[in-house]
């Protein structure tokens, strides 16, 4: 059966090249999300990348579809019947773990602080400081990117713990692993609690006011998963009576955060606008195309596909 | 010969216990930099931790002191004649490191601009950013620090290139080294160029305008070593034309900076006031004892002693 791949990734020359030689018999036609046409859609019985999910229906007769990021959502009750659907889960992973230690040394360090000083051309050594060497980090939610996490702060010094919902064995990165339901146990001995969870009914409220008392007053909280899973009201209640050494947030309900949010002017919490994850990265970039190819490669050979979401 | 050892270093109980098993027939005694009186300054035959310069040649029968710093500028002239000079010389590395792997971060995750945006209340996303993963480090001045900044990095997928004086072997954090005199041709292939120099007649301004403009376009510049080898007017004028992705700078000339510096109002500058050593954490007070520690059990066995400054 030939193959028609209409490929919206953002691929380079050489990319193209690859992706043809993977897939020689087959038709590769290369597109924008916005400069995709119908014909083409039409036609494609395989599609990689972004494309808007109101113009996925006229996919009929699509056989496999790989979208370009983790999440899927977007595109839910849009698959044609009888496509397979994968994502692209951990090709961002790095990112997101990277952003999520960055804010984590940049709080140890006092650099918001700093940075604030600076704009105020003020020259004012801050006192004492702290280090990820040693350090407990309590990763709430040990997927690809809280795994991934785990491992950079691993190889910088830190003790990690790693929760989930079930424990089968052993994962890179992780010192411990426990079950969430242990999660009340574990936070009062994090210096660091990092929350890497999906929206899901379980994890929407997970981080209430009363979790974040049970942790140490000098922690440091970091969010880089879902906004959904932290009470913001409570977070700020609770660091407005001086508690945690500091908070990263990457996500926030909703997003954009009000103008109106104290979230904004707590001094010792950072804000980034949902850009921990993304396509920010050229490694993020070129993940993305191997996992392409890699499935591509699986596909004409009839074996399982990774990253199955149908 | 029986030894008075006057320990001015920040020790907690246990500590103390731990230097009176290594010295158990001396007389220890502990005081402060500011409540140390002059007749335990004139006893004592052994002085650890941060005297007063001028307290130092009261201690006529001294024959060994041991600073708590990685600096001895400040005694050059103090330590009275015949007694041995140590420093602490390592022990605030990992400080220092992890500032600068700090800074880095940041910058590569555009963290200072998103400060800036979360004091605005504004929720803006500012596009690509940079990864540690896979870039191209380059240490100038490959000592302690450096090469502790450097391990830090290759710990994180960054390929390293130490530059020192001499090279003499291997040393651990650096995939390469080089001579100095190589400077102009590592700095164009360096996505990284960390400074981590000591204030020298072979230093000063060792980073000119011209070195600056042999960077990447987009590449980042950190200095934690000493303000005096950067050329910051050329660097104000090379980052007003758009070139580099950032910097950070730990150190100034002069410090504390003067308010009408324009350096402080560079958007891509990330500035701290000298703090990314001193003891502002608690691993560098430990490094610290410990060193004093082993010196002493070293100077009781009659062996040579480390970090020998005299």
């Amino acid at each position: 059966m030939s193959e028609y791949i209409l490929n919206l990734l953002p691929v380079n020359e050489a990319e193209k090249q690859e992706f043809e030689a993977i897939a020689p018999e087959a038709v590769h036609v290369y597109a924008g999300r916005r400069t995709v046409t119908p014909e083409q859609l039409e036609q494609a019985t395989v599609l990689f990348g972004w494309p808007r999910p109101d113009d996925l229906p006229r996919a009929r007769n699509l056989r496999w579809f790989q979208t370009m990021w983790a999440g899927t959502e977007e595109y839910d009750g849009k698959v044609p019947e009888g496509a397979v659907f994968t994502s692209s889960s951990g090709s961002n992973s790095r990112s997101v773990a990277e952003h999520m230690l960055s804010c984590l040394l940049a709080l140890c360090r006092r650099l918001p602080t700093y940075r604030d000083a600076q704009r105020d051309h003020q020259w004012k050594d801050e006192g004492a400081m702290k280090t990820i060497f040693g350090a407990a980090v309590l990763v709430v939610g040990a997927g690809h990117i809280g795994a991934e996490f785990a491992r950079l702060c691993q190889g910088l010094g830190a003790h990690t713990v790693g929760l989930k919902r079930t424990v089968t064995g052993p994962v890179e990165g992780f010192d411990e692993l426990d079950t969430m339901d242990q999660l009340d146990q574990w936070l009062p001995r994090a210096d660091v609690v990092a929350l890497s969870l999906p929206h899901t009914p379980e994890t929407a409220g997970l981080m209430d006011e009363g979790r974040l008392r049970r942790m140490k007053e000098d922690a440091i909280l970091l969010n880089a998963g879902r906004g959904s899973v932290l009470d913001q009201d409570a977070l700020a209640r609770v660091m407005g009576e001086g508690r945690l050494w500091g908070a990263a947030l990457d996500v926030t309900v909703p997003e954009p955060l009000p103008t109106d949010s104290p979230l904004w002017d707590i001094p010792n919490l950072l804000l980034t606008p949902h850009v921990a994850g993304g396509m920010r990265l050229e490694i993020t970039r070129k993940a993305c195309i191997k996992m392409a190819q890699d499935n591509l490669r699986r596909y004409l050979a009839g074996e399982p596909l990774v990253n199955r979401v149908n």
